[in-house]
């Protein structure tokens, strides 16, 4: 295993630490593992949570800040953070207005927001919670019941971190981010294996000749493996799925999103492989994100996310974000 | 060789494809492979050009925006530009205020661009030029005479950019350029080698149980090898080659740098370990970035860079700044 670290058991404490030493407008609390704003958004407005197991950077601590998270709870690699951390930050975050979770689909990750809701309403906090289940590689997996939370999670963060800064109450944010799970897709490849610091070996063996498609963000597997393709018939392979399942015609946010290992000069050749794709199917690519949003650890591969946008969705993106994985507006 | 490519030799013509399709803000003459702003700055200021070859994304063409660059010349991977696009580029840029060329300082490059600023002469352009060389590793190299350019170019793109758009002029801008190049300095390691798409395989041999300390921006050789070590021994073999030859203590802008092959989770882990070696030499860190900034492929490892900063290149630094790679600001 070759990874820039110490003791494999303190590689998320450790990377904890270097987040706040790199930004101040940060607050990490190296007990609890929960990141937050170091400034709390204004009393009155709605609180929006994320989080789930590390390995996924930025998601979700990079995307604390105003415009998108107020909290952020990290578990170890790979690992859903238990109940009582969650709670702690939504706790920590409620400014009155009600705390919306937003949540992958993973069963671990679903049972322990629940816990954490409950818990957080026995303190007389409303909790709303999303479920984000947008991958249409498999029906279910290895750690999930129905589909798994992929990249849609990071659109979702922004355009309802947007909804709730400007006010909106709980049932609208709520009410926003389902609809959005309801009209974003993703489907992702892998061409290597990610290593997890722990197992010190690479989850899974690809061979040198072969490829993963519908691959999961934790190396779980996908659809199919096959002989390396051209990046042009790993662009169908993203885009036809993702077609399959949602109609897609009109104006859309799409992103196409490196899974920690493979180089920015790929990921844009690949954008430039599926942007005809959809544009045939009649996608209209209002906006986009290119590069590292939702990683597998060091794993070389890429996704591909496709929402469906109107112009309150395309409003509420183009809204100020300040935070270290999105930032614009400010 | 697992890439997402087509065939090796169109990598860097289909990935501008897809930066063009990706960038409505920017202009990409796919004839000569140069990037440039597509709504040009104003008459009567300097203009800023860099570029050098590929491989190394964001750098040169994800910084070009306002407040950084206006064109980025984009060579074939790890091959200098040729002359004739770098005054293409030039001659598309300027606005009657002069030309900076930020030149890396590798051989191919230096005498590509000084050609290009000959042949831009004869057209009556200004060109003023600043060679970076900030690499503390090695003392000439395999494609260098004298130091190599590598990190601190970002920084100097985004300070002397901000100084061009605020209206200094060529001489003003030329002369902090040189400023910043004497009082910044970089040093980087690797875990593994590159893969140079048309090589097909790893430019060098890295045995699982080593690492090169102090390698190029290439995959060209480094001080030496070692075995693996800690994050926090490998943080101080690139701090203390950095502060033996530049007197760092008082205010700095930091950079720590993926090499494009390893994921942010390490990258803010190494983070945590240079700062208290730098504190303790007497740095205070104004100002940093962790993250892939300047990569090599899909190199993994990382760099750092240190540069002595005061009130005036803070504030440049401060400036809104709106390119793929670096936006803020705006």
């Amino acid at each position: 295993m070759k990874k820039l670290i110490n003791n494999p058991a303190d590689v998320l404490a450790e990377s904890l630490r270097g987040v706040a030493l790199a930004h101040p407008e940060l607050s990490v609390d190296h007990e609890t593992q929960v990141i937050t704003r170091a400034t709390p958004k204004a009393q009155g407005k709605v609180a929006v949570v994320s989080g789930g197991g590390s390995g996924h950077e930025p998601l979700h601590g990079g995307y604390v800040g105003v415009g998108m998270l107020d909290a952020a709870v990290a578990g170890e690699v790979f690992t859903s953070p238990t109940p009582d951390r969650v709670q702690a930050a939504t706790k920590a975050v409620d400014r009155g207005a009600g705390v919306l979770h937003i949540v992958k689909n993973y069963t671990g990750d679903v049972l322990n927001f629940e816990m954490a809701a409950e818990l957080a309403a026995m303190e007389g906090i409303d909790v709303g919670t999303v479920i984000v289940d947008d991958d249409v590689a498999v029906q279910d997996s290895l750690y999930t019941a129905g589909r798994r939370g992929v990249g849609l999670t990071v659109l979702l963060e922004k355009l309802v971190g947007a909804a709730a800064e400007e006010g909106q109450d709980l049932a609208a944010v709520v009410e926003l981010a389902q609809r959005i799970v309801g009209q974003g897709r993703s489907m992702g490849m892998a061409l290597t294996s990610c290593t997890v610091p722990a197992a010190g070996k690479p989850t899974f063996d690809l061979p040198d000749d072969q490829m993963e498609i519908g691959i999961g963000i934790h190396g779980e597997p996908g659809r199919h493996r096959e002989p390396l393709a051209p990046a042009s018939e790993i662009a169908r392979q993203l885009v036809e799925p993702i077609l399959a399942d949602l109609d897609a015609a009109g104006p859309a946010i799409v992103m196409l999103n490196g899974m920690g290992g493979s180089p920015l000069i790929e990921l844009y050749l690949m954008y430039g492989e599926v942007v005809p794709l959809l544009e045939k199917a009649g996608v209209q690519i209002a906006r986009n994100l290119v590069g590292d949003y939702i990683t597998s650890l060091d794993m070389a591969g890429c996704s591909l996310t496709v929402l469906k946008a109107d112009d309150e969705l395309l409003r509420l993106w183009d809204a100020p974000v300040n935070t270290p994985g999105l930032r614009w507006g400010v």
